[in-house]
């Protein structure tokens, strides 16, 4: 069963590239670095609180919506 | 305005006592300290999501729930 950091990973990656976003345009957008994006699409990454609000708001999400796309994944 | 931090501290500080927690039963039941629930409880902590994960399992809600709770915080 995958884990949430990889059901987040997954669900960032579909809403990013939905919304139009390269991984390293979202990256930018984020003011993050394009390999840390590619480490949290992967779930190797215990992304922070802040981060996590980063990447919803870019997205134009809430942190709940994005969560429950998240828990969605399968 | 508070931040994300701030609300989710606040949430789990209710939830946490609704549940009938003291913040030292909470804190070993999440398998964290107490001084740092504290610290998640007064916002001050970038939280990571495994601990996320922990605070909102042991309070029985998905973290999609947990969120949706933070940011009905005022």
């Amino acid at each position: 069963m995958p884990t949430l950091r990889e059901n987040l990973g997954r669900a960032v990656r579909r809403l990013r590239a939905d919304a139009g976003f390269s991984q390293e345009r979202f990256a930018d957008a984020c003011a993050l670095h394009r390999t840390y994006i590619g480490a949290v699409e992967r779930g190797e990454t215990n992304i922070s609180l802040d981060n996590i609000e980063r990447i919803a708001r870019t997205l134009g999400l809430t942190v709940s919506r994005l969560f429950t796309e998240a828990e969605a994944e399968r």
